[in-house]
């Protein structure tokens, strides 16, 4: 009685891969994550072409799957983030499709829904029961959430749990339930814990990033959402993380008590939950060891499926119900439209993740973002990718002024009257200008390297190639 | 940004009920449920007719479903388990179609596949925010474990969660998710908590029942099962915590570390649990307040869905990790044929449960019973309900001896090795009938009043109407 596979060739070959099917991974061991690579190798080696791969994000330890694209082994790629190191390579033009670029509530939707059908998926498990109840919690590649995971492992024909601790039947704190998995097999190492998750995430020391920190935490302040209640979530950057603080530093003076802290989460979100700041952390990634920690131990800090987190088809997700959400941007142009898919010279660097859920869902989208960047201006005309649409930010942070969608009036009044100071984007624009000079029109190729899929379904932008 | 809906006139409105819909409902409030009752007596008043129930259990408290069966507002029935009450009625033959009888596992494998259908499931939920994340755990009408719940919520096409606990969003305690929930109905009370668990279950005082439990503990001490990694599901029934208290006894004093206990969860489970015999116990049904408490407070005492305990389709379940099972009977044939449906008039008075499900799955499935009862011998040529095959069930222990399955002639030695009083079931049933006679056969009528539809789709029986 055990779904124990000895090796992973033998699993692929009983799970019955076949050129042109769609297998999937999910990213909780991020750039330390050894399992797509170990996969797709022994894939080729097995003399595999024409396979599509969906992950949920694809990071730079993933360089290996170029030479898989180049040898027609990966024929399509379907991911909600992909790092520059590969995405530089599929900036060239060396994939013959465009990339799907999801969200993480449109992939969890789109696999649910049918459209993505996943015939094999490969459950990277820090631990694992024989049976394949498997968590992220515990174990020496310890990820904590599993979140990405939940859609793979109840949608895809066949289910394959790849551990490195494979513990005795059954794991009770299982994420991921044996219903759901077809064999398991156990590796020496699913990934390296120094790239899983950072040791600490650190705030940012530098004056600029404080600086917005601090306005992003002013524009909270007086946004009228910040009551008892009040839910947030903010990501792992420097500045994010500043916010984070000061918020800590704002509710505790002013004893609020918010509801929940969401999304990937940090320690400065645990340490928010532990002092009282919200009564739960809804997580879907966790991304340093205290969130590992605090998700293992504490029950007010609870895993959530990707589909929770941000789906836009399922009955009601959370990103609905948030109110306040800090997202980073590469570009964001006049209209509000951001870009985090690419660099201003249209390679891409990254993709939606959770930002077009969240901005969407959350009563108040602040972009927080220097203006500017390696000598350009972060605020252009025209973004070269919406990853966001304008209509769903609400507010600019950067450390010469605040601009605010001209649709919220009501904030843009809000905040005058807390003597922030706004600004007008284009006028933030010729600031950027005067330092940085006037850009030149960065020159794309023709070939679609890329759909951004908007999470109803809907291509909101192609990226094109880049002409080296 | 709410789900909730004022009233259950309302929400059944809302969600499009029409005649020929299934509803379901699921047992954990037991006979203290209020949930079915106040939907059906709705569902009534609003007009509507022919309307099919699917309940994991019907209860005596239920007994109003009688009058909605002779008004043909329900005009057909699908339950794991029904009550003498409503049994009664159902055996004179008052509804044209015969009920479906299904297991704990057969019934959610059925949902998910397709085969039944649910129009509108209706949680019954002791807690609930107002997206419809709920809980069991939580509230006066805590109940422990929605294990019988998720496939309602999960496959329904709307889904009602009914709360007397409606809390502040989000409830990060979450059995089920909003993910799945179109509405939630705050009522006063859905359910009366005497009814829901029992103070405490209690061992039998019963010398009959202790000899038996002693029995039924020493077949499992010699039945070669009894080491490190055991797992166990026992009943509520007196002799079967008897059993239970025995076992934990002879556990501590061997010093064996078994591996989890499952089932429909009592306090002497978690004793065994609390004392170190198991790592762990699986909980798809609280039977008392301790095992609620448990649930709530013990994260080694985990819930899971009623997919993973019995069903035969998924990809595992637990069942099928069991060591032993102890079970009850109504009669017992020759065959080891087991009836846990009709009593010996023929009268339905219960249900498969995970009788079957356990018996299929278990290495030892142990039935323990009195050998005769109200003057009638537990024994019989032939079962008048085959509620679980004979070839499924290993041992039968009575006060006057144990017959173990001549199928199991390893079993056999063992325990004759043990000189434990083994006999064989042809000669037990001479030594009942010599104290209660040789029983007339019971006259059943012509009408067809239940199928008993087996784990793996086949109808293993048909159940007879009593003649008056």
């Amino acid at each position: 009685m055990s779904k124990v596979v000895n090796t992973l060739k033998e699993v692929i070959k009983l799970c019955g891969l076949k050129e042109g099917m769609r297998v999937s991974f999910h990213h909780h061991l991020r750039n330390g994550d050894h399992v797509i690579n170990m996969v797709l190798d022994e894939i080729a080696d097995m003399g595999y072409k024409d396979i599509t791969v969906n992950a949920s994000s694809v990071f730079d330890i993933h360089a290996p799957i170029v030479n898989h694209i180049r040898n027609n082994v990966v024929t399509a790629l379907e991911v909600n983030y992909m790092g520059a190191v590969v995405g530089r390579e599929i900036s060239k033009g060396i994939m013959n499709k465009p990339v799907d670029f999801r969200s993480h509530g449109g992939r969890p939707s789109d696999i649910e829904s049918g459209k993505t059908p996943i015939d094999i998926a490969f459950i990277a498990a820090p631990t694992s029961d024989n049976m394949g109840n498997c968590t992220g919690k515990y174990g020496a590649s310890a990820c904590g959430s599993l979140g990405y995971a939940f859609a793979d492992a109840m949608y895809a024909k066949k289910v394959v749990v790849i551990t490195d601790n494979l513990v005795d039947y059954p794991l009770y704190d299982f994420s991921i339930s044996e219903t759901y998995v077809d064999y398991v097999v156990s590796v020496d190492k699913i990934g390296d814990p120094t790239g899983i998750v950072s040791g600490t995430t650190k705030i940012t020391r530098d004056p600029v990033g404080l600086m917005m920190a601090s306005y992003a935490t002013k524009v909270i302040q007086h946004s009228g959402l910040l009551q008892n209640g009040f839910s947030f979530q903010t990501g792992a950057g420097g500045a994010s993380l500043a916010v984070a603080k000061y918020l800590k530093e704002l509710m505790l003076k002013e004893n609020i008590r918010g509801s929940f802290g969401m999304g990937g989460i940090t320690g400065y979100l645990v340490d928010m939950l532990e002092a009282g700041c919200f009564e739960t952390l809804m997580d879907v990634q966790c991304f340093d060891l205290k969130a590992v920690e605090s998700i293992r131990e504490n029950k007010r800090h609870r895993e959530v499926t990707a589909s929770h987190y941000a789906s836009p088809t399922v009955k009601s997700a959370i990103v609905n119900n948030l109110d306040v959400v800090i997202l980073g941007a590469t570009q964001i142009d006049t209209n509000f439209n951001v870009n985090v898919h690419t660099d201003s010279n249209g390679y891409i660097m990254g993709g939606s993740g959770g930002h077009s859920d969240t901005a969407a869902g959350a009563k108040l989208t602040m972009i927080v973002a220097p203006l500017t960047r390696a000598r350009l201006s972060l605020i252009t005309d025209r973004v070269l990718c919406i990853s966001t649409p304008g209509k769903t930010v609400d507010v600019l942070v950067t450390q010469r002024g605040i601009a605010v969608n001209p649709l919220r009036d009501d904030l843009i009044a809000r905040l005058k009257e807390a003597k922030l100071p706004i600004i007008d984007i284009n006028e933030l624009k010729n600031i950027a200008e005067k330092i940085t000079g006037i850009p030149n029109d960065v020159k794309l190729g023709d070939k679609v390297v890329g759909n951004v899929i908007y999470r109803d379904g809907t291509v909101i932008d192609k990226i094109r190639s880049v002409v080296v």
